[in-house]
Parts: C-alpha cells; sequence; structure tokens
C-alpha cells in the first residue's frame, strides 16, 4: 500500500483536542481508500519551552525533515512570548521548509450561518494564496535611541522577484483549474511606494502567460471591504504575506466561522515537508474543554491527503464536513451546537 | 462673527461634484450658527498634472498654510500613476502639515442597510484612530539587481516614540469623551516582530496614565475577523498608518457603506492646517453622472467644524443626516435609492 510518514505536533491548547481528531478522521480515510500513514507524534509546544527552554529541540527540523507532511495543531500559549513560541516552532518551519505557499480556503458552508446578511454558499467560494516566507514578516529590523525620547525601531519588509514570481504562478495555476478561472492581486501601492509597485509589475508579468485567466486588483484597504460587500466577486486571490494573513482570517470569518477554516503550507516542489494546520491558534479560553471545533483541523487533514496525492480520500472528507453541516450533524458552540470536539471527529469518522 | 478660512481642493472625478453640496452644507451651518467661512478654491487636480507636470504648484503647501483647514474632495485619476497624485497632493499634505491624526467615525446609521445580518445602529458606532504620517507608509526603500533574477525590493516601516505615544494619547482622551472608555489597539507582533512589539509596548506605557479606560489588544488579522462578526465589541480603535488604513474602509463597509464615510486629518495642536477629506476616492466609474453619495463629504465638512470650534454646528449637521437617512429622506443609489448628488446636498442645507 501506499505510504505517508506524517510528523504530528499537536503543539498547545485546544491544539492537542483537535489533532486526535483529525487523526480519527485521516485514519478511517486511509482504511477505506487504501493508503498507510505512519504517525510519529512530536510533543513540542509552549510545555516543552518551560521545561528545557526551548520549543524544539536543536535538530528539531531535522526530525521534521524524514517526513513526507507536518500535521499541527496550535503554537501558543498566554505567558510565552509569540517570538519565542511561534518563531521557535511554527515560523521556522515555514522559513526552512521553503513553505512558500499558505492556502487557506474560503467557503460557507451548507448549514453553516454567515454573518453575511442573504448570503448563500454560492457566494462564498474563494482561495486566499498568501505568500508565506518573506515579504512584511522579515528578520531585517532594529532599534535606536533606547529608553530615550528619540526611540525608535524599523522593521524592512522584504519582495524579490523569485518570491513574488513563485507564489503568482502558483495561484495562476490554481486558478487555470478552477471553474471561474479568475484571479485577484492585493497590493497598497498607493501607499506603500516601494514594494508593492514591484508586485504589481511582477502580477503584470505572470499574467502575461496566463491569457486565459481575468484578472484584477485592489488596494487592501478596499479589498477588505470588498470581502464584506461582494464576496461573491473573489475566485482566487493572490497576497503577500501580511496581507494573505489578513485576508484569510477576514475570508472565514465571513464564511461563517474561523473554527472550520483549515490552512496548508505548502512547498510544490516537495523537496522540504509541507505543513497542514488551522487557521485558527490554541484559543486558552475553551482549551482543556473538550468543546472545541475539530473540523478546521479535519479539513486541514484533507488539504494534507491532497498534498500527498490522495486526491480521492480528500474529497471524501471535505464531502463528510460539507453532508455533516448541511444534515445538521453534530455541532460545536461556534456554530451554534453543543456537541464536543469528540463527537464531531467520530461523526466524520464514520461517514468518511 | 468668528471667520474661518478654508482652503478648497475639489481634487478629482467625484471631488468636483461632492465638494459643492459640502460646502452648501456648511455654508447653511454658518447662516444659521452665525459664523463666516472665507473659501478659496483650489484647482489642484489630476488635470493640473497633465497640463503643468505638477499636481500643484511648488509653493503649493506655502499657498495652504493661509488657511485654518483645508476641504478636500478626491484625488486620483485613471492614466496619472498614483505615487504622482496621491504623493503630489495628499501625502504631502498630511506629511508637511503634522496631520498625524486620522479620524474615521464608523457608525451604522439609522434607515442604512449594513451587510452584516441583524444589526442595527447601537452595535456599530466606533471611531479608528489612525496615525498618518509614519509607519509602513514610508519613504525609505529601494531596489537591487534591476531586470534581473536576483532583482528585489525593500521598504522599511519606521515606528518612532514620538509618533506612537502621541496618537495613542489622541485616542485615550478621545475614549474618555465617550461613555464606554474604551480602547482597543491593532497590532501585529506575532509576525512583524521588530516593529509591533515596539507598537505595544508604548501602548501599555500610554495606558498607565488613563487607568479609567479599559483597553485590549488584537492582532490585525482577527481583529478584522472581529469586526465582522462583533462589531458591538468597539469604541475606538487605535491604529498604525497601515493597519488604520484597512480598518477605516472595512469598518464603514460594515456599517452599510463607504459613500457616506468621513475622515479628518487633524494636526491637533493646530500649528498647521488640519485636512477634510471623504474615504471614498475620485470614483472615475461614476464620476460626471451627478449620482455620488455626497454623504462623505458633507459629514467630513462637520469633522471640519468641529476642529474649528463649532461644535454646534457639526452637531446639527450629522444630526440632519441621520434624520435624512432614517426618515426616507432622498437618497443616492448605493444606499438603494435614485436620487442625484444635488437633490441629498440640497435636503441636507434645508435643514441644517
Ligand atoms: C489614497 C491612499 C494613499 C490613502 C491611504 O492609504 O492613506 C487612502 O486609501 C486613504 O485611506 O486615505
Ligand atoms: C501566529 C501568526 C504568526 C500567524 C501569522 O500571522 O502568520 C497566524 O496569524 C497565521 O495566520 O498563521
Amino acid at each position: 500500500a501506499r505510504k505517508h510518514r506524517i510528523a504530528v505536533i499537536p503543539g498547545d491548547g485546544i491544539g492537542k483536542e483537535t489533532t486526535p481528531e483529525g487523526l480519527r478522521v485521516l485514519d478511517a480515510a486511509a482504511r477505506r481508500f487504501g493508503f498507510e500513514l505512519e504517525l510519529k507524534h512530536y510533543g513540542w509546544s509552549c510545555e516543552t519551552y518551560a521545561q528545557t527552554g526551548k520549543m524544539m529541540p536543536d535538530d528539531g527540523l531535522e526530525q521534521l525533515r524524514q517526513h513526507d507532511s507536518v500535521f499541527l495543531g496550535a503554537v501558543g500559549w498566554p505567558g510565552v512570548p509569540d517570538n519565542v513560541s511561534l518563531w521557535g516552532l511554527l515560523i521556522p518551519m515555514r522559513r526552512d521548509f521553503d513553505q512558500y505557499i499558505s492556502l487557506r480556503p474560503c467557503r460557507l458552508m451548507p448549514g453553516v450561518r454567515s454573518p453575511l446578511a442573504d448570503r448563500a454558499p454560492e457566494d462564498i467560494d474563494f482561495v486566499v494564496v498568501r505568500e508565506n516566507t518573506e515579504g512584511e514578516y522579515s528578520s531585517s529590523g532594529g532599534r535606536m535611541f533606547r529608553g530615550t525620547a528619540r526611540e525608535f525601531v524599523t522593521q524592512e519588509s522584504v519582495f524579490t522577484r523569485h518570491g513574488c514570481d513563485r507564489v503568482m504562478k502558483y495561484a495562476f495555476e490554481l486558478a487555470m483549474k478552477r471553474p471561474r478561472k479568475k484571479l485577484t492581486s492585493a497590493t497598497k501601492s498607493n501607499g506603500i511606494t516601494f514594494t508593492m509597485p514591484f508586485w504589481d509589475e511582477r502580477f503584470a508579468e505572470i499574467a502575461k502567460s496566463y491569457p486565459e485567466i481575468k484578472t484584477d486588483q485592489f488596494h487592501i484597504d478596499i479589498l477588505c471591504a470588498h470581502f464584506v460587500q461582494h464576496p461573491d466577486w473573489f475566485d482566487v486571490v493572490v497576497a503577500s504575506n501580511l496581507f494573505g494573513d489578513i485576508l484569510s482570517d477576514l475570508g472565514p470569518a465571513v464564511a461563517g466561522s474561523i473554527g472550520i477554516a483549515p490552512s496548508a503550507n505548502i512547498n510544490p516542489e516537495r523537496e522540504h515537508p509541507s505543513m497542514f494546520e488551522p487557521v485558527h491558534g490554541s484559543a486558552p479560553d475553551i482549551a482543556g474543554k473538550g468543546i472545541a471545533n475539530p473540523i478546521a483541523q479535519i479539513w486541514s487533514g484533507a488539504l494534507m491527503l491532497e498534498h500527498l496525492g490522495e486526491a480521492e480520500a480528500a474529497l471524501a472528507i471535505t464531502n463528510a464536513i460539507e453532508s455533516l453541516l448541511a444534515e445538521g450533524g453534530p455541532r460545536t458552540r461556534d456554530l451554534g451546537g453543543n456537541a464536543g470536539t469528540l463527537d464531531v471527529g467520530r461523526a466524520l469518522a464514520e461517514v468518511v
């Protein structure tokens, strides 16, 4: 049987509750579609940090490299600064494994209520393709005159031709596979006048190779407004690291729940493992109660299977999610129900 | 009588149609409340650029300095690059006149339909206070290896203690004047790790002087999501230049129309003129047709009067806008009516 080697990192908070449900459904899919998942668990988390002073061992990334993919829950916990937790585990994976595509589908699922008035599932179905390695999330910057009235900090956004071109090509290819064949670019070239005009230039250049694709572009401010006013305008949206981060939280919010939004951090060339994680975080406020929505985690598992070449199994999982939501299956509080994490995971594992 | 000297710059597109209506209402208010407006018109626009190669004369800012305030329509036109039009007229005013506060009220007005389901006016009533002179809109950056595969661009965000402290103090003072006494800070210190942690530090520091104010902070991604899911959580929101730009388009979108959203660019010390302009742009698609909504412009006029010490007149204008919308007065297409720009302006001038 085909075998895929998966590193499982539940991480912190509700990640510890949602990953088991993700695995439950993945396991059911493996049995049904005849492939094997070789799992290895890594307990790396903010607790590891409390004990060892590090989020993961020094050779952590080397250990993960032995796997085809990483299946991650959530990283971060109150009391541990983000620059320790996220920059000690999550961001290094994205960077070192050159996971330059962050893929975040935004769909209004049947049976889910959008906060928008009068919107049906066919109105909200787009994908945000986020650049995931450079841009505004940079490691170049500093502070001067610390502790004085003249104090200031700087941080340099960096956009390379290499980085822009490859994420844009990926987005165009993705748009080619979708029926509407439309790609929107998020920019801010009217205000951010060194980097964003370059982004626009590269977009115009790459677009030349895809004459079948309808393109448009909006400044990020009005684009956010359009997500609320006209979500039906969008099919694939390509954005820089920061703008993609914003749009891929706003998109799921508009589509009714961040608790169901999945994400993929992909190295398309498969030179390094890709990583799959929910959009939501570790949610300390509801952690440990067994009430977190596992759908984002389970859907992230579907994205993982797709990446691993198990397209049929992936589709079976998203179909199962769709039916569960449409047909009034068990749902967690964020979706107006009172089921637990486990109930939802079990229900999905049964029908997958 | 009290006299205020106003520079009027209609600018481009619908700015030419909305400013006359703004002036009509301001004029009515002046007569009713017994002050005088000394107006001087400046035709600076993208047409000026076409004729002279410049958006405004070399001594343009010096000319504007003779006035107490600038009342602006919109700047920008297809064919003229933004770095010419905006950076040749709008941005220099914000910068040279040290208009470090951009104030953007977001209110769901009675009689206006929000795109959000089940939201009433009392649910959406907050103000975005945007830093308007530094941050992500910087003039420091560059390009290397132009035209080669190694090409890259950089742009440096700059946050000074001076710049952060003064906008935060302004926001706290504003929150003190409002019944809910709540201030939210927009951050992204988990991803943008040099500048935004500094922003958070300064916020915590300034907060110490305002123990009466309830504070919270959200990363910009989830904050955008909350604007859609929980607009009722917000009272005053303080944000950097870019984040404030995004939030102050998203806020009005959530509140039902960008066509009514006003903005003030304020130099609180009154060492330089302040500037008042709608949030919307020149809207080339509907320009010249007499159908643009003048409410954003008229409301911007109210913000101007407030800044000039004419609080009563300012309130009369916003009350007039509220009644017109609540009582089914003439409304433009963006609000589902078919009145023209002029109809709305006249109706408001009559009742102010
Ligand atoms: C035109 C543009 C530079 C401007 C900005 O981003 O500041 C506009 O979007 C605004 O919000 O006033
Ligand atoms: C945790 C944080 C650094 C991260 C990001 O901004 O990339 C998160 O918001 C996300 O979207 O994955």
